[in-house]
């Protein structure tokens, strides 16, 4: 439920709910972090190389300020993505920002630099909004570094960029107004992006965590907004946020069945019973056997909604048993078909297709090749495309493939 | 030296230590890659999501392929920032790419995704080169796998892209022709972002592990080639990639000593004993301590390379000690100078400056943002930028503040 009542608390936040004290610190926190960046950027190299020499070649339309870069260079502007990276690298490189002593994470970086970022270019973002987004980002931060600190700490993480990509997520998921499922989906995309480790400490790389924080955050909220989907147990799950940065999972879950014998691994990797897209498919070995029996092929034609959702498939699923065997290989299964009178039809697959001692062969791989790209482009270019692609190890300018097909 | 190790053998590899079986085998996966994400691209919302609605208003001058898009819809090209993200999500999000079945690491994914995009804005890139760059970031990538395999990723870390944005960096480097201090410099920035937890496994989210894992190696590259650095030893060291992603870390070094009393958490962030640069001396207590007593002040005059090495400072460091006390409180330290002749000068600081206690008061805010706004942009527009970001909470539009100062 975190994950979740992280979303609905700051979706529901709101300026009223903001007391006198709490605006107080947020102006504090942000015109310091406005000063940190304004004369981080002049300081020290690592904004300036980060903004001049690297990134500048890829910046889009220069919608948002590079704070400090108008006083000392040419190029005060870039696009909100890289004025993100930029201005938290420069608000943190000299290590003068505020702090939030409880956790030591420094709040303000990851947040404000995506925020000011994406508020210059969307347009008009009143002060009240902004203030609100802002703290409801710095308490995100600052509640998730409480509930693993110091463990998560003590494993070597930067806890500032580890909680502050999340921060900024629901941050500009605020000023985006993305309700609580769009803000959770955010949340989750960030909370994939783990950045910042101690060994960092002393080199210009720290100060990035804060930019790359900020970045990711803010490409995660963008995301989520238009639809791009992740676990609304993000935080909490097994193999979610805060157990993978602070502990090791335990093994493979258990399972029953009978009629395929596999490695452990492949339950791990492809455990779930009851998929419902074709994308959960592909993590189900019971949704694999049962087109595999049904259709005799495995292609994405297999994996679409509709065949996953179709109730023969359904159907055959649910009579798929497997037992885990260590002392089956990875590349290998047993798989045992009972039929309903008592005849039974046995097979060993020593390698599967694809595996090192079973390639798919120089033809197979251009079929697989072929069915993907002809759907996407048609026959004629999917067949120039195989040229060109096959070809590139001998060309003298491999850029030059997209003019081929 | 696991890092120098892996960047030494990158930089000296060379095309004419391909074997064939080796270079049959990367062509096959490079070609691989391209079906899946032209394919991918027309297959699933994830990648169209990324690019279309989200990465388009940010994107840079057009300079690389976006795989399948000119297939259909207009834009088929990005900025290579961009592209790597996109082709990245594309190739994988069928679940249909290759595999290193030992790791279960996709290896093309994350490396050809980088790869690609940067060599079609870089200009002519030979085929032999692209290979030979392709290889040493898939080997670093596996390698990498195997040296942690099945720990890590029984913790629930994506070994696709957790490995993978390591892989991108070497391969980017290698087509850059960095230098082995360089591409050392470019892993660590690369390892520093762990992308990828299992539990977004049959969501969107998966396959933007791959294409953000190839956008931060590119990033890592090129920050490196521009001289921006982070540890040689980020993949070995206690607080690095290897033991961070897969342990806890342990406590707190020891430490001898008597003038200083502190709390131990100020040795877990500031136990560097001789500092060399100024940016290393924000982590030295010993440091601090030191100018403290010789300046009388802690600001960023003190923290430069030249103070940092000054002699009499260096002197004075070697005369501080630190003892630790789980009893003092993280904000307090108690402080006891030995002159020659006998005489001590015992204090006690109840709460640092900064604590929640003790704040910096509104006229100290003030100094401390002006001081460092004044060096980067003059006293005036500096004056003007107070009263600019003091205020933001009450404007109407916060994207108008760049014209405020």
């Amino acid at each position: 439920m975190a994950t979740l009542q992280l979303a609905s608390w700051a979706t529901n936040l709101t300026y009223a709910n903001l007391t006198t004290g709490v605006l107080t610190a947020a102006n504090k926190s942000f015109y310091n972090w406005a000063g940190c960046a304004i004369g981080g950027f002049a300081s020290q190299p690592a904004p300036q190389i980060a903004l001049n020499t690297t990134l500048s070649p890829f910046s889009g339309p220069p919608t948002s300020s590079i704070l400090g870069a108008n006083g000392s260079i040419a190029l005060g502007f870039a696009d909100a993505q890289v004025a993100a990276l930029v201005n938290g690298i420069a608000s943190h490189v000299d290590d003068y920002d505020d702090t939030h002593l409880e956790t030591i994470i420094h709040p303000a970086g990851p947040v404000a630099s995506a925020l000011l970022a994406i508020a210059e270019a969307m347009g008009p973002v009143s002060g009240q909004d902004f203030m609100t987004a802002f703290v409801a980002g710095v308490e995100a931060e600052c509640k998730l570094g409480l509930s693993v600190y110091p463990q998560h700490y003590d494993v070597g993480w930067h806890i500032t960029s580890t909680t502050g990509s999340i921060g900024a997520a629901v941050a500009v998921s605020k000023l985006l107004r993305l309700d609580t499922p769009h803000t959770a989906q955010a949340i989750g995309i960030a909370s994939t992006q783990v950045i910042g480790m101690q060994v960092f400490f002393g080199s210009d790389t720290k100060a990035f965590h804060i930019g790359r924080a900020a970045q990711s955050g803010l490409l995660a909220a963008l995301l989520a907004q238009n639809g791009y989907t992740s676990a609304d147990t993000a935080l909490e799950a097994k193999y979610g946020w805060l157990h993978v940065t602070r502990e090791k999972g335990l093994d493979v879950a258990d399972v029953k069945a009978i009629e395929l014998r596999v490695n452990p691994e492949v339950l791990v990797l492809t455990g779930k019973t009851a998929p419902t897209t074709g994308l959960e498919a592909k993590f189900s070995i019971y949704h694999a056997a049962a087109i595999g029996l049904l259709y005799g092929e495995a292609t994405p034609s297999q994996f679409t909604d509709e065949v996953v959702r179709n109730s023969t498939v359904v159907d055959m699923r649910t009579k798929v048993n497997v037992t885990e065997d260590e002392e089956v290989p990875t590349d290998a299964a047993y798989v045992s078909v009972e039929f309903s009178d008592g005849t039974t039809l046995d097979k060993h697959v020593e390698h599967a297709k694809g595996s090192l001692e079973n390639p798919l062969s120089e033809a197979e791989l251009k079929t697989k090749f072929m069915e993907q790209v002809t759907l996407a482009i048609g026959e004629a270019r999917a067949e120039r495309a195989y040229e060109a692609f096959t070809n590139a190890g001998g060309m003298e300018d491999v850029g030059r493939i997209r003019g081929m097909y």
